[in-house]
């Protein structure tokens, strides 16, 4: 099939969805997009996109259709919601969700997919917003395996690590172990950093030499220089990451682990959270413990 | 002056002093070490090192000084024990203690040092085993400038990033900083694979895919792949990042801050040590919670 013949149906339009689906746009095929809140779709519009009122008009137009939002209850919303996907007509052959959401979504989400002949795969991304926008995220995948290899050359265009980790929900656990890494990477970093400034070093000759040893990381590499330059902007939403964290907590529950230092960092998100910082970026925890 | 018109001294062939000092041994200076297992310094032997019975008689005989010694106490008694560096006639120009230390530690060898007319430079390293072996560690110092100047060609053959940090001390605290990131690199790494096998995802698929995203860090990277050999064997031991965090946590609390995941980090390896896993790499962490 030639790219034209691919419509490309995609939901969420954040500082993720919005890089992500231009890449498919680039690349050639023909894309139907909706988000909640239209103004952020206008950089799309203007490159050729088709607006949808609603995620069941894009299920109508699309062969295979994306989710990249926030928060579960929007996915429940997508997906489930009576403008959602599954109140269309049709179904398009297969549902991609980016976003980060319970293992157990993935699989509500792939039977109600083949009960229309069609089936979903949970494909969320590690990378963060560089990774979005230089088509450079790793994507853990899950799913019926002809149908992540029909959808791989899609995820080609919008990542450089591709791997299916196995039937569906397996893509959201791995995520789920990545954010395990990111948050513990993360709070390490802020911790470290509050105390060479209390200490009274000079925090940007500690980066330099810590940097690329045995402390490097993607957070010290990536979020260190903005919390220096006091950017605590979101490249991830600190709302997103305590999401995730409540996710990962209740799954290593479910399966019956105890992991301490996941329980502290979930409660330092939520912290941040109930403090108000939620739409701050995760490097944001450098305002706890003030 | 020519390298081998500058003797050093080198105490403690461990691990990390081994292959230290083996390179400056390389580079052409004369050397005069001691450890306290004199079979660990049988390779060093044979390439033509001199043996000295104690840290007095290396004293006597070099001009630059290094200690590179595990433990707080076992540095305590290289400088001011009976058979120690204080305890010789004449004290080397330059003493260099590249163990990790308390910063007040520094302070006090510098201040004996010059007491004798010398300089104590503090200058902890990160990177590891591997760093070691491959003079690729990261060095940060602390001390007097231009004593510090002096030693640089010798940190050269050991290291790659190699920033004075400040005066006395500031080597040591900007090692603690850099263990804040350390342990909760590892740490998080340990929790992640722990969840991913009891989740009974394929641990090697899901590193494949989150190690170069934005979960990275060098614990991922290089002490991951140990724990999915089952190689729990030290490049770190579990006993020095223990006694790093306790003076991390002790120098964070002198400066009245509260680090809620460095206290947790701390309480997960303490509980290691205490239950006899001292003596085993830092990424033993996965045996937590089993």
């Amino acid at each position: 099939m030639q790219r034209q013949d691919i419509r490309i149906g995609w939901v969420g339009l954040g500082v993720m969805g919005l890089p992500m689906a231009r890449h498919l746009g680039t690349a050639g095929y023909p894309l139907f997009v909706h988000t909640r809140t239209r103004a952020k779709a206008e950089p799309i519009l203007a490159e050729g996109a088709t607006w949808c009122a609603t995620p069941q008009e894009i299920a109508q137009s699309s062969d295979v259709l994306f989710s990249m939002v926030g928060m579960p209850s929007e996915n429940e919303e997508v997906f489930f919601g009576s403008a959602g996907v599954f109140a269309a007509k049709r179904c398009p052959s297969i549902l991609v969700d980016m976003s980060t959401s319970d293992p157990s979504f993935a699989r509500r989400l792939d039977a109600a997919a083949q009960t229309r002949g069609a089936h979903a795969i949970d494909a969320p991304v590690s990378g963060g917003d560089v990774g979005a926008r230089n088509a450079t995220l790793s994507i853990m995948i899950g799913g019926d395996a002809a149908a992540c290899a029909r959808a791989q050359p899609l995820f080609e265009k919008l990542g450089t690590r591709i791997v299916r980790q196995g039937g569906s929900g397996a893509g959201q656990m791995t995520k789920l172990v990545n954010q395990v890494c990111v948050a513990m990477n993360t709070l390490g970093m802020c911790e470290a950093l509050m105390l060479a400034k209390r200490a009274q070093l000079d925090p940007q000759a500690v980066l330099d030499c810590i940097g690329p040893g045995a402390a490097a990381s993607w957070s010290l590499a990536n979020l260190a220089p903005r919390v220096l330059r006091g950017d605590l902007a979101p490249g991830f939403f600190i709302e997103h990451l305590a999401k995730d964290l409540r996710l990962a907590d209740a799954a290593a529950g479910e399966l019956g682990l105890d992991l301490a230092m996941l329980k502290r960092a979930r409660a330092c998100y939520e912290d941040l959270l109930n403090a108000g910082h939620g739409r701050k970026g995760t490097q944001a925890a450098v305002l706890l413990h003030r």
